[in-house]
Protein backbone atom coordinates (compact mmCIF):
# COMPACT_ATOMS: atom_id res chain seq x y z
CA UNK A 1 0.00 0.00 0.00
CA UNK A 2 1.75 3.58 -0.89
CA UNK A 3 0.37 6.54 0.52
CA UNK A 4 -1.29 9.18 -1.42
CA UNK A 5 1.56 11.91 -2.88
CA UNK A 6 1.18 16.04 -2.75
CA UNK A 7 2.72 18.58 -4.29
CA UNK A 8 3.39 22.17 -3.69
CA UNK A 9 3.11 25.39 -5.72
CA UNK A 10 4.95 28.42 -4.46
CA UNK A 11 4.10 31.22 -6.21
CA UNK A 12 6.38 34.51 -5.70
CA UNK A 13 8.85 36.53 -7.32
CA UNK A 14 10.21 37.87 -3.99
CA UNK A 15 11.80 34.26 -3.71
CA UNK A 16 13.39 33.56 -7.19
CA UNK A 17 14.73 36.91 -6.75
CA UNK A 18 16.42 36.12 -3.49
CA UNK A 19 14.80 38.56 -1.04
CA UNK A 20 12.68 36.40 0.87
CA UNK A 21 13.57 32.53 2.25
CA UNK A 22 10.68 30.34 2.03
CA UNK A 23 9.15 28.95 4.95
CA UNK A 24 5.89 27.25 3.91
CA UNK A 25 8.03 24.67 2.18
CA UNK A 26 9.83 23.18 5.30
CA UNK A 27 6.27 23.47 7.45
CA UNK A 28 3.95 21.98 5.00
CA UNK A 29 6.89 19.11 4.36
CA UNK A 30 6.66 18.43 8.09
CA UNK A 31 3.08 18.22 8.60
CA UNK A 32 2.28 15.88 5.42
CA UNK A 33 5.06 13.40 6.41
CA UNK A 34 3.52 13.35 9.92
CA UNK A 35 -0.10 12.16 8.48
CA UNK A 36 1.21 10.23 5.93
CA UNK A 37 0.94 12.25 2.59
CA UNK A 38 3.94 11.90 0.63
CA UNK A 39 5.41 15.34 -1.02
CA UNK A 40 6.90 14.48 -3.89
CA UNK A 41 7.56 17.71 -5.43
CA UNK A 42 7.29 21.50 -4.75
CA UNK A 43 7.59 23.99 -7.47
CA UNK A 44 8.44 27.74 -6.91
CA UNK A 45 7.64 30.00 -9.92
CA UNK A 46 6.96 33.35 -10.44
CA UNK A 47 3.96 35.76 -10.51
CA UNK A 48 3.38 34.81 -14.62
CA UNK A 49 0.24 34.09 -15.40
CA UNK A 50 1.03 31.67 -17.93
CA UNK A 51 3.52 29.83 -15.77
CA UNK A 52 0.61 29.60 -12.62
CA UNK A 53 -1.97 27.99 -14.81
CA UNK A 54 0.32 25.83 -16.69
CA UNK A 55 1.82 24.81 -13.28
CA UNK A 56 -1.29 23.54 -11.47
CA UNK A 57 -2.50 21.75 -14.33
CA UNK A 58 0.65 19.53 -14.22
CA UNK A 59 0.61 19.60 -10.45
CA UNK A 60 -3.31 18.40 -10.45
CA UNK A 61 -2.67 15.51 -12.79
CA UNK A 62 0.29 14.57 -11.14
CA UNK A 63 -0.38 14.10 -7.86
CA UNK A 64 -3.10 13.86 -5.44
CA UNK A 65 -3.45 16.94 -3.63
CA UNK A 66 -1.47 20.21 -4.18
CA UNK A 67 -0.95 22.93 -2.01
CA UNK A 68 -0.76 26.49 -3.44
CA UNK A 69 0.94 29.45 -1.50
CA UNK A 70 1.04 33.36 -2.16
CA UNK A 71 -0.85 35.53 -4.33
CA UNK A 72 -4.43 35.75 -2.82
CA UNK A 73 -4.11 39.34 -1.47
CA UNK A 74 -6.07 42.36 -2.17
CA UNK A 75 -2.71 43.54 -4.92
CA UNK A 76 -2.62 43.46 -8.21
CA UNK A 77 0.15 40.86 -8.07
CA UNK A 78 -2.05 39.15 -6.46
CA UNK A 79 -3.03 36.45 -9.75
CA UNK A 80 -3.41 33.47 -8.16
CA UNK A 81 -7.03 33.00 -7.43
CA UNK A 82 -7.85 34.00 -11.38
CA UNK A 83 -5.14 31.73 -12.67
CA UNK A 84 -6.33 28.89 -11.15
CA UNK A 85 -9.73 29.22 -12.04
CA UNK A 86 -8.16 29.30 -15.94
CA UNK A 87 -6.19 25.77 -14.81
CA UNK A 88 -9.49 24.44 -14.38
CA UNK A 89 -11.47 26.35 -17.08
CA UNK A 90 -14.13 27.89 -14.43
CA UNK A 91 -15.76 30.92 -13.98
CA UNK A 92 -14.24 33.11 -11.05
CA UNK A 93 -16.07 36.22 -9.94
CA UNK A 94 -16.62 37.82 -5.67
CA UNK A 95 -18.49 35.33 -4.16
CA UNK A 96 -21.26 36.19 -1.70
CA UNK A 97 -19.83 33.70 1.22
CA UNK A 98 -16.71 35.05 0.70
CA UNK A 99 -17.89 38.87 0.95
CA UNK A 100 -19.94 37.77 4.01
CA UNK A 101 -16.79 36.76 5.66
CA UNK A 102 -15.02 40.06 4.38
CA UNK A 103 -17.67 42.51 5.03
CA UNK A 104 -18.34 40.72 8.96
CA UNK A 105 -14.26 41.31 9.46
CA UNK A 106 -13.83 44.89 8.36
CA UNK A 107 -16.80 46.14 9.56
CA UNK A 108 -15.63 45.08 13.18
CA UNK A 109 -12.42 46.33 12.26
CA UNK A 110 -13.85 49.48 11.41
CA UNK A 111 -12.05 49.28 8.22
CA UNK A 112 -13.67 50.36 4.25
CA UNK A 113 -14.56 47.11 2.73
CA UNK A 114 -13.27 48.91 -0.37
CA UNK A 115 -12.75 47.73 -4.23
CA UNK A 116 -9.41 45.87 -3.46
CA UNK A 117 -10.22 43.91 -0.34
CA UNK A 118 -13.21 42.78 -2.54
CA UNK A 119 -10.61 41.32 -4.70
CA UNK A 120 -10.14 38.89 -1.61
CA UNK A 121 -13.70 37.69 -2.45
CA UNK A 122 -13.14 36.44 -5.93
CA UNK A 123 -13.25 32.83 -5.60
CA UNK A 124 -14.16 30.17 -8.55
CA UNK A 125 -17.56 28.61 -8.96
CA UNK A 126 -17.57 25.30 -7.14
CA UNK A 127 -14.83 26.09 -4.57
CA UNK A 128 -14.91 25.39 -1.26
CA UNK A 129 -13.56 28.59 1.16
CA UNK A 130 -10.38 27.31 3.90
CA UNK A 131 -11.07 29.29 6.88
CA UNK A 132 -8.62 32.01 7.57
CA UNK A 133 -8.76 32.68 11.10
CA UNK A 134 -5.81 34.45 11.23
CA UNK A 135 -6.87 37.90 8.47
CA UNK A 136 -10.59 36.30 7.28
CA UNK A 137 -9.89 36.44 3.67
CA UNK A 138 -10.51 32.96 2.36
CA UNK A 139 -8.42 30.52 0.62
CA UNK A 140 -10.16 27.71 -1.26
CA UNK A 141 -10.29 24.35 -2.60
CA UNK A 142 -11.33 23.29 -6.23
CA UNK A 143 -10.88 20.10 -7.38
CA UNK A 144 -7.80 18.26 -5.33
CA UNK A 145 -5.73 21.98 -5.14
CA UNK A 146 -5.83 23.76 -1.80
CA UNK A 147 -5.48 27.69 -2.34
CA UNK A 148 -3.66 29.25 0.35
CA UNK A 149 -1.69 32.44 1.45
CA UNK A 150 1.55 33.50 1.07
CA UNK A 151 2.06 34.91 4.96
CA UNK A 152 3.28 31.84 7.15
CA UNK A 153 0.90 32.74 9.88
CA UNK A 154 -1.97 32.28 7.80
CA UNK A 155 -0.85 29.36 5.21
CA UNK A 156 -0.24 27.53 8.64
CA UNK A 157 -3.51 28.26 9.68
CA UNK A 158 -4.80 27.40 6.67
CA UNK A 159 -3.26 23.99 6.59
CA UNK A 160 -4.55 23.25 9.57
CA UNK A 161 -7.75 23.70 8.54
CA UNK A 162 -7.41 21.59 5.52
CA UNK A 163 -5.07 18.61 6.72
CA UNK A 164 -8.14 17.03 8.54
CA UNK A 165 -10.26 16.84 5.34
CA UNK A 166 -7.41 14.84 3.79
CA UNK A 167 -6.78 10.58 3.73
CA UNK A 168 -3.44 10.17 5.42
CA UNK A 169 -1.53 7.02 4.92
CA UNK A 170 0.89 5.74 7.21
CA UNK A 171 3.10 8.35 8.49
CA UNK A 172 6.77 8.13 7.66
CA UNK A 173 8.95 7.79 10.72
CA UNK A 174 12.45 8.78 10.47
CA UNK A 175 15.38 7.95 12.76
CA UNK A 176 19.00 9.47 12.13
CA UNK A 177 22.27 8.55 13.12
CA UNK A 178 25.37 10.79 13.12
CA UNK A 179 28.63 8.91 12.25
CA UNK A 180 31.83 11.13 11.83
CA UNK A 181 33.99 9.34 9.42
CA UNK A 182 34.07 10.53 5.80
CA UNK A 183 30.72 9.34 3.21
CA UNK A 184 33.20 7.24 1.44
CA UNK A 185 34.66 5.25 4.19
CA UNK A 186 30.52 4.10 4.92
CA UNK A 187 29.16 4.12 1.15
CA UNK A 188 30.07 0.47 0.85
CA UNK A 189 28.13 -1.08 4.06
CA UNK A 190 25.56 1.49 3.41
CA UNK A 191 24.70 0.27 0.10
CA UNK A 192 24.30 -3.01 1.30
CA UNK A 193 22.34 -1.92 4.29
CA UNK A 194 19.75 -0.04 1.76
CA UNK A 195 19.68 -3.65 -0.16
CA UNK A 196 18.98 -5.21 3.23
CA UNK A 197 15.62 -3.11 3.62
CA UNK A 198 14.28 -2.19 0.28
CA UNK A 199 10.94 -1.18 2.12
CA UNK A 200 12.90 1.79 3.34
CA UNK A 201 14.38 5.09 2.10
CA UNK A 202 18.57 5.07 3.56
CA UNK A 203 20.04 8.53 2.89
CA UNK A 204 23.15 9.76 3.54
CA UNK A 205 23.48 13.37 4.11
CA UNK A 206 26.96 14.64 4.44
CA UNK A 207 28.71 17.59 6.29
CA UNK A 208 31.69 19.27 7.17
CA UNK A 209 32.31 21.22 10.47
CA UNK A 210 35.93 22.63 11.57
CA UNK A 211 37.74 20.08 9.55
CA UNK A 212 35.74 17.48 10.01
CA UNK A 213 33.53 15.06 7.59
CA UNK A 214 30.83 13.09 8.43
CA UNK A 215 27.25 12.28 7.29
CA UNK A 216 24.23 12.12 9.12
CA UNK A 217 22.11 8.97 8.33
CA UNK A 218 18.50 9.07 7.88
CA UNK A 219 16.70 5.69 7.47
CA UNK A 220 13.01 6.82 6.81
CA UNK A 221 9.82 4.61 6.32
CA UNK A 222 6.42 3.19 7.20
CA UNK A 223 7.09 -0.01 8.84
CA UNK A 224 8.54 1.19 12.70
CA UNK A 225 9.86 -2.39 13.03
CA UNK A 226 11.87 -2.22 9.73
CA UNK A 227 13.02 1.12 10.65
CA UNK A 228 14.29 0.07 14.34
CA UNK A 229 16.16 -2.58 12.46
CA UNK A 230 17.77 -1.53 10.17
CA UNK A 231 18.81 1.80 12.40
CA UNK A 232 19.99 -1.56 14.96
CA UNK A 233 21.94 -3.07 12.00
CA UNK A 234 23.38 0.51 11.10
CA UNK A 235 24.58 1.58 14.67
CA UNK A 236 26.41 -2.05 14.97
CA UNK A 237 27.89 -1.58 11.58
CA UNK A 238 29.38 1.69 13.21
CA UNK A 239 30.03 2.07 16.26
CA UNK A 240 31.59 4.65 18.15
CA UNK B 1 16.42 43.38 -24.64
CA UNK B 2 15.38 40.75 -21.71
CA UNK B 3 17.85 38.74 -19.39
CA UNK B 4 18.84 35.45 -19.92
CA UNK B 5 16.53 33.09 -18.00
CA UNK B 6 17.16 29.47 -15.66
CA UNK B 7 15.75 27.35 -13.12
CA UNK B 8 16.94 25.34 -10.37
CA UNK B 9 16.75 21.05 -9.79
CA UNK B 10 17.24 20.51 -5.89
CA UNK B 11 17.29 16.88 -5.75
CA UNK B 12 16.83 15.61 -2.52
CA UNK B 13 14.06 13.68 -0.10
CA UNK B 14 15.63 14.98 2.83
CA UNK B 15 13.47 18.60 2.05
CA UNK B 16 11.00 17.29 0.97
CA UNK B 17 10.55 15.20 4.16
CA UNK B 18 10.73 18.24 6.14
CA UNK B 19 14.07 16.91 7.90
CA UNK B 20 16.00 19.65 6.58
CA UNK B 21 15.43 23.26 4.91
CA UNK B 22 17.28 24.18 1.71
CA UNK B 23 19.66 26.53 1.84
CA UNK B 24 20.83 26.28 -1.72
CA UNK B 25 17.72 28.19 -3.61
CA UNK B 26 17.85 31.35 -1.39
CA UNK B 27 21.79 31.38 -1.71
CA UNK B 28 21.58 30.92 -5.82
CA UNK B 29 18.43 33.13 -6.30
CA UNK B 30 20.51 35.76 -4.72
CA UNK B 31 23.74 34.99 -7.05
CA UNK B 32 21.83 35.20 -10.09
CA UNK B 33 20.33 38.58 -9.66
CA UNK B 34 23.08 40.24 -9.63
CA UNK B 35 24.39 39.23 -12.85
CA UNK B 36 21.29 39.60 -14.81
CA UNK B 37 19.96 36.01 -15.12
CA UNK B 38 16.28 35.58 -14.00
CA UNK B 39 15.75 32.52 -12.24
CA UNK B 40 12.26 31.89 -13.13
CA UNK B 41 11.52 28.29 -11.45
CA UNK B 42 12.98 26.07 -8.80
CA UNK B 43 11.57 22.58 -8.62
CA UNK B 44 12.29 20.29 -5.49
CA UNK B 45 11.98 16.68 -5.86
CA UNK B 46 12.78 13.08 -4.80
CA UNK B 47 15.52 10.55 -5.28
CA UNK B 48 13.46 9.31 -7.87
CA UNK B 49 15.49 8.68 -11.15
CA UNK B 50 12.59 8.90 -13.19
CA UNK B 51 11.34 11.73 -12.01
CA UNK B 52 14.94 13.66 -12.20
CA UNK B 53 15.42 12.66 -16.11
CA UNK B 54 12.06 14.15 -16.86
CA UNK B 55 13.10 17.45 -14.80
CA UNK B 56 16.19 18.09 -16.22
CA UNK B 57 14.59 17.14 -19.69
CA UNK B 58 12.01 19.12 -19.19
CA UNK B 59 13.77 22.21 -17.43
CA UNK B 60 16.78 22.03 -19.73
CA UNK B 61 14.24 22.51 -22.69
CA UNK B 62 12.47 25.59 -21.17
CA UNK B 63 14.85 27.63 -19.67
CA UNK B 64 18.57 29.12 -20.80
CA UNK B 65 20.26 27.13 -18.17
CA UNK B 66 19.66 25.09 -14.94
CA UNK B 67 21.34 24.56 -12.02
CA UNK B 68 21.20 21.01 -10.28
CA UNK B 69 22.20 20.72 -6.42
CA UNK B 70 22.07 17.09 -4.52
CA UNK B 71 23.29 13.73 -5.04
CA UNK B 72 26.41 13.38 -6.83
CA UNK B 73 28.34 11.79 -3.76
CA UNK B 74 29.74 8.14 -3.29
CA UNK B 75 26.80 6.44 -1.65
CA UNK B 76 23.74 4.47 -2.93
CA UNK B 77 21.35 7.32 -2.63
CA UNK B 78 23.46 9.31 -5.29
CA UNK B 79 22.20 8.89 -8.20
CA UNK B 80 22.02 12.51 -10.14
CA UNK B 81 24.99 11.82 -12.26
CA UNK B 82 23.46 8.74 -14.06
CA UNK B 83 20.39 10.40 -13.80
CA UNK B 84 21.76 13.59 -15.80
CA UNK B 85 23.71 11.22 -18.85
CA UNK B 86 20.43 9.45 -19.09
CA UNK B 87 18.36 12.53 -19.84
CA UNK B 88 20.56 13.44 -22.42
CA UNK B 89 21.21 9.68 -23.97
CA UNK B 90 24.59 9.96 -22.81
CA UNK B 91 27.03 7.12 -21.80
CA UNK B 92 28.78 7.51 -18.34
CA UNK B 93 31.43 6.04 -16.69
CA UNK B 94 34.62 6.88 -14.79
CA UNK B 95 36.75 8.92 -16.47
CA UNK B 96 40.48 9.40 -16.03
CA UNK B 97 40.66 13.43 -15.64
CA UNK B 98 37.68 13.36 -12.48
CA UNK B 99 39.68 10.07 -11.46
CA UNK B 100 42.97 12.22 -11.41
CA UNK B 101 41.79 14.52 -9.49
CA UNK B 102 40.73 12.20 -6.61
CA UNK B 103 43.38 10.75 -6.41
CA UNK B 104 45.54 13.37 -5.87
CA UNK B 105 42.97 14.42 -2.73
CA UNK B 106 42.58 11.01 -1.61
CA UNK B 107 46.33 10.30 -1.49
CA UNK B 108 47.29 14.04 0.07
CA UNK B 109 44.59 12.97 3.09
CA UNK B 110 45.98 9.64 3.00
CA UNK B 111 42.78 8.03 2.22
CA UNK B 112 42.21 5.30 0.34
CA UNK B 113 40.35 5.74 -3.10
CA UNK B 114 38.13 3.25 -2.91
CA UNK B 115 35.42 1.73 -5.13
CA UNK B 116 32.79 4.15 -3.23
CA UNK B 117 34.56 7.43 -3.57
CA UNK B 118 35.09 6.19 -7.20
CA UNK B 119 31.75 6.53 -7.81
CA UNK B 120 32.49 10.52 -7.19
CA UNK B 121 34.64 10.38 -11.30
CA UNK B 122 31.43 8.69 -12.75
CA UNK B 123 30.91 11.60 -15.26
CA UNK B 124 28.76 11.32 -18.67
CA UNK B 125 31.10 11.99 -22.01
CA UNK B 126 31.67 15.55 -22.92
CA UNK B 127 30.51 16.96 -19.78
CA UNK B 128 32.87 19.71 -18.51
CA UNK B 129 34.08 19.57 -14.85
CA UNK B 130 33.37 22.00 -12.30
CA UNK B 131 36.21 22.55 -9.91
CA UNK B 132 35.47 22.02 -5.85
CA UNK B 133 37.75 23.61 -3.70
CA UNK B 134 36.47 22.51 -0.80
CA UNK B 135 36.25 18.79 -1.26
CA UNK B 136 37.87 17.46 -4.36
CA UNK B 137 34.99 16.01 -5.90
CA UNK B 138 34.19 17.72 -9.17
CA UNK B 139 30.47 18.79 -10.53
CA UNK B 140 29.93 18.89 -14.13
CA UNK B 141 28.40 21.15 -17.04
CA UNK B 142 26.69 19.33 -19.62
CA UNK B 143 24.52 20.75 -22.53
CA UNK B 144 23.25 23.72 -20.46
CA UNK B 145 22.84 22.03 -17.46
CA UNK B 146 25.20 22.63 -14.01
CA UNK B 147 25.37 19.61 -11.86
CA UNK B 148 26.36 20.58 -8.45
CA UNK B 149 27.05 19.18 -4.76
CA UNK B 150 24.16 19.74 -2.27
CA UNK B 151 26.47 20.63 0.87
CA UNK B 152 26.18 24.22 0.79
CA UNK B 153 29.72 25.17 1.48
CA UNK B 154 30.58 23.17 -2.07
CA UNK B 155 27.15 24.64 -3.29
CA UNK B 156 28.58 27.61 -3.21
CA UNK B 157 31.97 27.46 -4.53
CA UNK B 158 30.69 25.81 -7.45
CA UNK B 159 28.46 28.28 -8.13
CA UNK B 160 31.53 30.64 -8.38
CA UNK B 161 33.37 28.97 -10.63
CA UNK B 162 30.45 28.68 -12.56
CA UNK B 163 28.69 31.91 -12.57
CA UNK B 164 31.98 34.00 -14.31
CA UNK B 165 31.42 31.59 -17.70
CA UNK B 166 27.63 32.59 -18.01
CA UNK B 167 26.62 35.57 -20.20
CA UNK B 168 24.46 37.60 -17.53
CA UNK B 169 22.42 40.66 -18.92
CA UNK B 170 21.25 43.80 -16.63
CA UNK B 171 21.24 42.86 -13.27
CA UNK B 172 18.21 42.86 -11.35
CA UNK B 173 17.80 46.13 -9.33
CA UNK B 174 15.69 46.36 -5.98
CA UNK B 175 14.10 49.02 -3.69
CA UNK B 176 11.75 48.27 -0.59
CA UNK B 177 9.79 51.11 0.94
CA UNK B 178 7.62 49.44 4.72
CA UNK B 179 4.36 50.89 4.32
CA UNK B 180 2.43 50.28 8.26
CA UNK B 181 -0.70 50.22 6.48
CA UNK B 182 -3.06 46.88 5.08
CA UNK B 183 -2.55 45.59 1.95
CA UNK B 184 -6.61 47.11 1.50
CA UNK B 185 -5.56 50.54 1.88
CA UNK B 186 -2.71 50.47 -0.62
CA UNK B 187 -3.93 48.06 -3.08
CA UNK B 188 -5.60 50.88 -5.46
CA UNK B 189 -2.87 53.90 -5.82
CA UNK B 190 -0.56 50.62 -5.71
CA UNK B 191 -2.16 48.99 -8.89
CA UNK B 192 -2.03 52.36 -10.57
CA UNK B 193 1.90 53.14 -9.92
CA UNK B 194 1.99 48.95 -11.76
CA UNK B 195 0.36 50.35 -14.66
CA UNK B 196 2.40 53.53 -14.68
CA UNK B 197 5.92 51.77 -14.95
CA UNK B 198 4.99 48.23 -16.92
CA UNK B 199 8.50 47.63 -17.40
CA UNK B 200 8.95 47.22 -13.76
CA UNK B 201 7.75 44.34 -11.14
CA UNK B 202 5.95 45.84 -8.22
CA UNK B 203 5.30 43.34 -5.52
CA UNK B 204 3.67 44.08 -1.92
CA UNK B 205 4.37 41.41 0.13
CA UNK B 206 1.95 41.63 3.61
CA UNK B 207 3.42 41.30 7.41
CA UNK B 208 1.81 41.37 10.28
CA UNK B 209 3.05 42.22 13.33
CA UNK B 210 2.42 42.47 17.14
CA UNK B 211 -0.90 42.99 15.82
CA UNK B 212 0.21 46.12 13.09
CA UNK B 213 -0.64 45.07 9.40
CA UNK B 214 1.60 46.54 7.05
CA UNK B 215 3.79 45.07 3.57
CA UNK B 216 6.42 45.89 2.06
CA UNK B 217 6.58 47.32 -1.20
CA UNK B 218 9.24 45.49 -3.23
CA UNK B 219 10.53 47.49 -6.78
CA UNK B 220 12.25 45.80 -8.57
CA UNK B 221 13.87 46.25 -12.31
CA UNK B 222 16.89 46.55 -14.61
CA UNK B 223 16.51 50.27 -15.23
CA UNK B 224 18.13 52.35 -12.60
CA UNK B 225 16.20 55.89 -13.43
CA UNK B 226 12.71 54.04 -13.85
CA UNK B 227 13.21 51.94 -10.61
CA UNK B 228 14.33 55.41 -8.97
CA UNK B 229 11.36 57.20 -10.38
CA UNK B 230 8.61 54.85 -9.17
CA UNK B 231 10.12 54.43 -5.53
CA UNK B 232 9.65 58.36 -5.67
CA UNK B 233 5.97 58.41 -6.65
CA UNK B 234 5.50 55.71 -3.81
CA UNK B 235 6.97 57.26 -1.23
CA UNK B 236 5.03 60.33 -2.14
CA UNK B 237 1.89 58.54 -2.32
CA UNK B 238 2.42 57.03 0.93
CA UNK B 239 4.27 59.90 3.20
CA UNK B 240 5.05 58.36 6.76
Amino acid sequence: MTNPTAAMLVIGDEILSGRTRDANMHYLAGELAKIGIDLKEVRVISDDPDAIVAAVQALSQSFDTVFTSGGIGPTHDDITADCVARAFDTHIDIRDDARAILAAHYKKAGTELNTARLRMARIPDDAALIENPVSAAPGFSIKNVHVMAGVPAVFQAMVASILPTLTGGAPLLSQTLRINRGEGDIAGPLGALAQDFPGLSIGSYPFQKNGVYGANIVIRGTDGTQVDAAMMQLAGLFPE
